[in-house]
């Protein structure tokens, strides 16, 4: 399992008339969490696009447990339980405020897809490699 | 079971640079068909809050069958499949594109709140009424 | 003189916790009425992409002089002064309420430029021919 | 003169079918800047909130230069040139991406006002002997 957690400080923008952040921007926090995950297997979601694969979200799923406040500095986090072998990336998140106090919990999962074909596709082996060094690492 | 359905033009500002809509932004699509679905009851979204009443959304999940993309013209559905007698309202939404394809499933699960004290509470009775006015009218 | 106009109705999203709609998001607004104005030529801000035209905007002013709120059924204006017969459109805007009320001023200008080679271009003109005819439908 | 910088990675969300980051979203991007700026005095602009008083965006220039890409890390710059003695706020901003390239300009003007009356208002003097001693300090 793989657990990496990135800092994210709620925008104005980001709060609706209810004075919280609104639901849907719970989205964007999630994939920030999952940049940053990928991040730090020493390679970017950028550098999956260019090499001509896209990651669409096929599926998501929030649980909003207690509301976001504005300029809250939230802790979210993306767990990986399984290793990515196949066409599909399963993420799951964590949102915590600074308090330590869980906000909210969302799963994510998205297919890998060749951009041109829009086949489904596999992570390239350079990186699916990353990903197994970090999983065996985590493990020890 | 309460239907309605709204259009909604897919803005610039919403497709990512995969030339998709961006997942996230189905939330507040979503958000619309079911203020276009209270509102078909004789009453606003708006006018609950007014009352005092806010309803936070506590859970959504989207499935995400195919993209929506700039310009289209998509019909998003919100089904009431029971009568929000509880503190509870649970919209089931579709989403299609102007051919009638079915690109988006989800379901959106919201708590009526009191404003005030935050505690769980139910529709008022004026407006729960209508709720079952149509009801009625919708299975004769 | 070209003017069109468009109605937008504030979704909930775009509130913020001053319970107005957030500055920023009139650039949406903008840009909705920027397309539906240019689809009163009997064209697409969407066909003119697929052309290999983008429209990159390049400078943007916003006045805001009342809030808009929440459901308010705004009357979003798109106003084109000159023909735009070489690389540079500019749009004014206006927002009203549906009291009539002057909310917010804008003037938005978009620079057309080769999809591919990035570089400054003129709108085709099979699409000029449509300016033209309605700028000269409008004088009369 | 005033001048604090932040840094915004940007988000996939944040980016258009153009590939770039979509103009709307630099307010934004100004907005986190200046909440950052403010942080840097030694209070937030939450707590401002929390003293009764609103800022009220009424102007808000941008001229864009050159585009912001998906994940590139940005430097956003809040320059204060004046004291806000009185009931108006002016921020200039600037964003350079990570080759120090300027991106973008930006000028916001803000209004103090009193929450309640929504009369113009100015800094509470506690807030205002802090922006004081930092202009002082910045001089010297």
């Amino acid at each position: 399992m793989i657990e990496t957690q990135t800092n994210i400080r709620v925008r104005y923008a980001e709060t609706d008339q209810m004075n919280v952040v609104y639901h849907g921007n719970y989205a964007q926090y999630f994939e920030v969490a999952r940049a940053e995950c990928i991040r730090s297997f020493g390679f970017t979601y950028k550098q999956i696009e260019e090499l001509g694969i896209m990651m669409p979200i096929v599926d998501i799923q929030i649980k909003f447990l207690r509301p976001a406040h504005y300029d809250d500095l939230l802790t979210v986090k993306a767990i990986l339980r399984e290793l990515p072998i196949a066409h599909k990336m399963e993420f799951h998140h964590e949102v915590y405020n600074a308090e330590g106090t869980l906000l909210t919990i969302g799963k994510v999962v998205l297919y890998l897809v060749d951009a041109v074909t829009k086949a489904r596709t596999t992570m390239p082996q350079q990186m699916l490699d990353k990903f197994k060094h970090k999983f065996e690492a985590s493990t020890h």
